[in-house]
Order: structure tokens, then sequence, then C-alpha cells
């Protein structure tokens, strides 16, 4: 895998910026987290003025070896159908991206189906799903570092077009099983307690998650999966390890990365794992309910703009945040001082 | 006051919008709330493809005879400077109304400052603020019902415009004391938990308002307080009780009404304590800081869909919260179902 060049976004401007949200036409401190958010934006741009243009969405697709063992709801030939369906315009992402004027990508890097013929698909097939990891690693490293590539490539697509800020998701049946194993293993959490319904398991259903999961971590030989990397290509799923790519570049080129729920949270844990200071340059938009997401932010600590009980994963969690962040950048932007306002000041 | 006619939305329709809701293609239940938002507008509006067409805002903007009795950060003064200042555009409202689309009504109904030649205000000028509650009541019943009626015609007009979403805010330097004493009297909690910071109070300030509050409580000769229109009369602030009057006219016309923190949150609660089935009509934008709203939303039954720590007033917190309601419409609207989607039904 590729070296990123990932530091803290210099933190000297800091007072400035304090100073100038300080003297906005408000009580101190009275518009609570927009202001958090104003102050990480402006960071990350080294700027008093940030901008949010051309946001994009990735939304990345790939199918998992593991599905063949019966760990999710639904079947496996529901992430092709879904790719195709988001190029119709009629998915939750799409719905969303309209809303909030994000430009929206739509990325094969796994589908275990030809969608190379498809309008509005970007084809960037690695294979057609990974390979199951209860008996074998997921992929190859020339796999994985093919797939960290994808997700750099992506994100400088984006910077081109002029992007800001970025959203990143996922379709991929049976991806709550690789991230819960990533969770249990990056916060050293028991993976029972990792795992939970997916998109709709029932209880016997989680049970035998739990059994075929630990059965995986077990026959890893764990022992030999000695770094951060190794456990991500052992587990992963391309889409996963191109959104920790996407992440990872995201970062080294300072943009703003919103995080969406359980899935993309692990991706962006792991990312944090390579790279601890990746996490200044991201934004947690949602915590879902997924068993554990909230204990994999607690980790981060990561605090999430919203809670809303939203779990179809594509991103969407991430995007609904999005006009929050869009409130913190306008506030700082388009609020009066109290010296142009010609407002008493407050205390 | 005149009487409005106000009945729970026919639940007739909610079969048909679940069955809606349900074939659209993700998991069921899979967007959390924005299912129950987008069930509660279908019911309000009585349609399967609801709309939030030309958003309104109400500004509010009211002095208060308590004022003088020092039980807040700020000065009188600062109502009207912000009420001017609202009108060039560079208020935390201005901009939350920018980004959304919202229409904003700046309406003096009570600011002690002549405010008749000011550009963009309308004035519906009561009185030059409400008398001191601490020795008197705040407002005669005659003002009492012009403050109704100026709120319900003050939605009348919106209506003219095509509204169907509305949101309140208001500017008044010490409303939160007025709030305070309503949510004790409302909730039968004592009035000590129901009194906070407001714009940011210290401890001695905060020991102070309590006093000067709970005076103003045992001078009124509660006992003759013998119904919810005279706690509302004695107590309350012009813009509070147009807030009220706009509540109930909003939830005849079958509007929804987003509501913002404390002191909107208060005026909810007095609505509803007038007529009850307002609040199907009602959606909580925001939980704030301020001690005891979470208490008084908790008294209501009300799941707020943020908490931003946001606590400036203005109708910023509802106004935050919007496009939350925007996708919940969108989805229902929007989304493909299962069968033109060509998905594999979830289960």
């Amino acid at each position: 895998m590729r070296n990123f060049k990932i530091e803290k976004p210099n933190d000297g401007m800091r007072p400035a910026i304090q100073d100038k949200i300080d003297n906005l036409n408000k009580p101190k401190g009275s518009l609570g987290v927009l202001e958090e958010l104003a102050m990480q934006v402006c960071l990350v741009q080294q700027t008093l003025t940030p901008s949010l243009a051309h946001p994009c969405h990735l939304l990345l697709g790939g199918d998992h070896g593991i599905e063949r063992e019966e760990v999710s709801v639904s079947p496996r030939e529901v992430t092709w159908q879904q790719m195709i369906n988001f190029t119709k315009g009629g998915g939750g992402v799409n719905m969303f991206c309209r809303q909030h004027g994000f430009k929206l990508r739509i990325v094969d890097v796994g589908v275990d189906y030809d969608l190379s013929q498809v309008p509005g698909i970007i084809d960037r097939k690695i294979a057609r799903g990974t390979k199951n990891f209860l008996y074998e690693p997921a992929m190859s490293e020339e796999e994985f570092d093919k797939a960290i590539e994808i997700g750099a490539s992506l994100v400088d697509d984006c910077i081109a077009d002029g992007c800001k800020v970025l959203c990143i998701g996922e379709m991929g049946i049976s991806n709550t099983s690789p991230s819960s194993i990533w969770m249990s293993l990056f916060c050293d959490i028991p993976l029972d307690e990792c795992i939970g319904a997916g998109a709709g398991l029932d209880t016997p259903g989680i049970r035998h998650k739990k059994e075929v999961l630990s059965q995986a971590v077990a026959n890893s030989k764990l022992s030999t999966l000695n770094s951060p990397l190794s456990i991500l290509r052992y587990f992963g799923g391309f889409e996963m390890i191109t959104a920790v790519g996407a992440m990872l570049r995201a970062a080294e080129q300072h943009l703003i990365v919103l995080i969406d729920g359980f899935i993309m949270t692990a991706c962006a844990l792991a990312a944090c794992r390579l790279y601890p200071d990746a996490q200044d340059y991201m934004i947690f938009g949602h915590s879902g309910d997924e068993s554990g997401h909230r204990r994999m932010l607690d980790a981060m600590h990561a605090k999430p703009l919203l809670s809303l009980g939203l779990r179809l994963g594509e991103g969407t969690g991430a995007l609904c945040a999005f006009p929050i962040v869009d409130s913190a950048v306008r506030m700082i932007n388009e609020m009066n001082n109290f010296d142009n306002g010609n407002i008493t000041k407050y205390f």
C-alpha cells in the first residue's frame, strides 16, 4: 500500500477562528455544535471563510464471500439489483443527493455481476466479490492495493470537480460481518458484542452470524494477523478497502469527509488505525441502531450529529447530516458580527 | 378568545400510507424516524404524496415587563436591535431561512421601541412590552385576544402564499422567564427545576431569577388563576401568545408546525393545554440545553429530531431540523418501490 502524507490541520489559526465565531451576533456558544463544526472545517481548510462547494458522494458496491454462509437477511443478488436501481434515481441515496446537491458517483469495485455495460456505473471492478473469509483471506495483497488506489483516484476525480466535502456510502450484502470483526479486533471488544441484526436478522439469525464470524476469526489464525493492514485484507470487502483508500486520500488532500453508519464507521476506524490524524478530517453523521455502532463511535471519541434510527446504508446517514455542516459554514460566512450589526454585545 | 376547530387527523389512511412506506426499496423500517415523519405529514395532509411547499417562518418580537427585574443576561434594547438586524439579513434566523428556502416574516407584536418605520418589519404592535408580572398581569384580556388574532391572521397570510409548513421563532429578552413559569404550572414541576441560565446567566444570576419568579408566582395569587387561559395571560409575552394563536390556527388549517427550543416548546405546551389535538400537527425540532427543556418535551411525550446544543432562539432549532422533515417527504415521494425498482423484496 502507498504511503499517505496525513498531518493534523495546523492549529495556528484557532484563536482567529474562535474570535470570529465569538463575535457573531449571538450569545457566545449559543449555536453549540455548529460552532464546533465551523472550527473544524476552518482548520481543515485553513481559512476564515470555509466552503463546501461541489459536494460529492461515492457509492461503492461490492460482494462478500462470507454471504455464502447466510449471515445476512438479504440475498447477494440485491447488491447488483440495487446498484442498477441507483442509476435510475430511485434509491434512498439518490433522494438525499438530489436534496443536498451532491454529485453521485456509483462505482462497482467488486459486485458479483457484470455491470460493465450499465450506463451510470463506473467500472472499477477488482473481482466478482471477495473470497469467503471463513476459509481464506478475503483478498490478495494485489487486490488490496488496487482497492486502495481506486479509492484514492476516485477522490482525485472529485477534487478535479472542485469538491470540498466528500460523502462515502456502500452497497454490499453481508458487509456488516467484516465490519463487526474489524470493530472487535481494532477496539478490543468481544466479537459477540460487535454483532447485530444487520438489515433485519431475527434472533436465530443473529446467533448463526455470531457462530460463523467467531469460527472465521478462529480459522484466520489471528496470531499471524499482526498488523492492521493484514486484518483489513483478511476480512474486508472491496467496497470497504476502497472507502479506506478514499478516506485517507481525502485527509491527505484536506477534504472534509462525512462518515455514515456502522460499515463506514468501521472503515473510518480502520483508516484511523493506519493514520490516526485522518480523524481530524472526519465528521460523523449518524449513530444508527446496529448493535455496537455507538460503542465504536465512543471508542473513537466521535460525536455523531444525528441519531434518527437510520440503518439503510448507502451513505444516507452521512448525507442526512450534511445540512447541519452546511449551516455551520453559513453561520461563520453569513452572520453579521456585533460591529456591523450595531448590536449591544452579549456576554 | 375565539374557538378553534382542531381535530386529530383522520386515521383512516394510515394502512395505505404504511403500505406505501413499507414497499419503498429499502429494508422495512430502515429509514427510522424519517418513516415516522412521513406518516405524520401524510396524515396531516391526508395524502400519499405530501408537500412542504412554500415554507414560512414567523419571527415574532416582544418585550417583557419582568426584564426590569434583571432576570436575563442581555438588556432589553437587544430585542429591538436584533429585530432591525434581522431585516438586514445578518442574524442566525436569516442564514437558516436562506439555506432552507423559508419566507421570513419579521413581526413586531410588542417591542419596546418604535419600529413602525423600519422596512421589513410587519407592524402588529399591541403595546411597548408587557407589564411586569412581578406585580400585575402581563396583559389585559383585550391584549391577549388581540395577540391570538394576530397569530391566526399571520398564519392565514402564510396559507395565502401556499404554505404547507410553518416555523415560528421569537425575539424577546427575558422570555425564558414566563416560559419557565408556564412549564412549572402546566407540568406540575417545581419552579426551581424549570429555571435555567437563559442566554448565559451565571450562578448568582440564576439564583436571583429563581427568587424573582417564585415571588411573582406567589404575588399572582395563583388560586385565582383557575384556567390555562388565565395563566397564559398573567405571565405570557405578546410574542408568545401570538405564537400560541399561530400554532392553533395552523393546526386548525392542517399545517405542519416545526417547534423550536425552550420558549416555543412552552408555547406549544400552552397550545396543547388549550387544544390537546394540536400536538398531532407539531414536529419538535431540537432539544436545547436550557434546564428543563428535555423534561418539558418528556412531559409532552415529544421526541425532538436534533440535540445540537443550540440556544439561540429565533426559531433556529426548528429551522435546523427542517431538512430532515424534507428528507422524509422526499422519501415517500421519490423513492422507487420494489415493483418498479425490480429489486428482490427485503424482509
